[in-house]
């Protein structure tokens, strides 16, 4: 049995950043399906993995995290030595690296985040119809995004640097929800940027928590 | 002439944040003023700086920079050997660390940023009046994030441990903004969130940001 946990709920775009990182790192580990639809996630036992009421909460052994990108930091310094190297030494290339997971974090995100939820997840599970104000609105910021991640990725093939880090595998929920979608003209529409979500997407990694998401749930 | 240079305006919370990182390191900076009423920030040589158009920027000899928060945690891994330990080395230590630098970023900051822009700056530079709809839905969201702070400081001296950390110190531009104001009465009613507060907000490298900013500004 796997000491490691991911304990989540389906469509839990925050757990399939996790498991992509786990499975880049070769590491087996256990889903715990957590029913938020009951709300689980906001009472006892779950609340003592994570005060916030919030999924994934992680387990490695004896100690217990929560907050997606926190972990796969904490599993890339880990494992620094097993599957795909996600995280660069050399100082200078780490802190360009710790900018493009601040950039994936606070420009990429909130917009992206309100589109999946709009486009995507809401009519989805039944909360709503979409809000094309707000999907408008998450597009015009997306695209200005969008608009430097072009120009970076015309001169780099990966977002921090030459090879696939933590900092692109941190867009593959979102990317992955808005394929397909209205929004998708984003991507396409930028050459460079579709390019690379078609690789970063293509990662046996990635296709292997698809495929996962599909059957746990 | 300092080689590390802080490119940012008057009141830019991300800058005081990284001004407080070099001064807990005991680095010298050249702080360069970005006059954002002009837009300086939107145009170049800036956008060249940052091509997101935000404030600070961060030069480190030949190193660009941007985002507060890859900023100090590139200072703080870079110059670990000297002035304040920012950061730990353990592996479990450092994965807390990693945790509560998320709930920073994506459980404070988000309610404590609207609560500064409502209450503090958008009356301070004329940019329309307080909206108390906001302040109110985000006083109640603050509050349940001060909840689980108040449970870990009972247990812990500082967020990540026993130790003053990055974890911390990137709390400090909002906590300075928002005492005095109604909201901190959120601060005030959790005895070891408050003494937290006091506590961290009383640091000489705190203290030194302050005072440059009235001076340079």
């Amino acid at each position: 049995m796997a000491v490691r946990k991911v304990h989540a709920s389906n469509n839990s775009e925050p757990a399939m950043r996790v498991m992509a990182c786990l499975n880049e790192k070769e590491l087996a580990f256990q889903f715990v399906s957590v029913d938020m639809k009951v709300g689980e996630h906001k009472r006892q036992p779950f609340l003592s993995l994570n005060p916030f009421g919030q999924v994934p909460a992680f387990e490695d052994g004896d100690l217990t995290l929560f907050e997606s990108r926190a972990i796969t930091q904490y599993i890339a310094t880990e494992y620094a030595n097993q599957g795909t190297e996600l995280l660069y030494s050399d100082s200078k290339k780490k802190a360009i690296l710790l900018v493009w997971l601040e950039i994936e974090s606070h420009q990429f995100d909130p917009a992206a985040a309100k589109l999946t939820w709009e486009i995507v997840l809401k009519p989805m599970l039944g909360m709503g119809t979409t809000d094309f104000a707000v999907v408008e609105e998450n597009e015009s910021k997306l695209a200005n995004v969008l608009d430097v991640y072009e120009s970076r990725l015309a001169k780099s093939k990966y977002l921090a640097g030459d090879s696939f880090t933590l900092a692109d595998l941190h867009h593959l929920p979102h990317i992955q929800y808005l394929m397909g979608t209205r929004s998708w003209k984003l991507f396409e529409s930028r050459s460079h940027v579709h390019a690379w979500a078609a690789d970063i997407t293509a990662r046996p990694a990635w296709s292997k928590v698809l495929i996962a998401m599909k059957t746990e749930v």
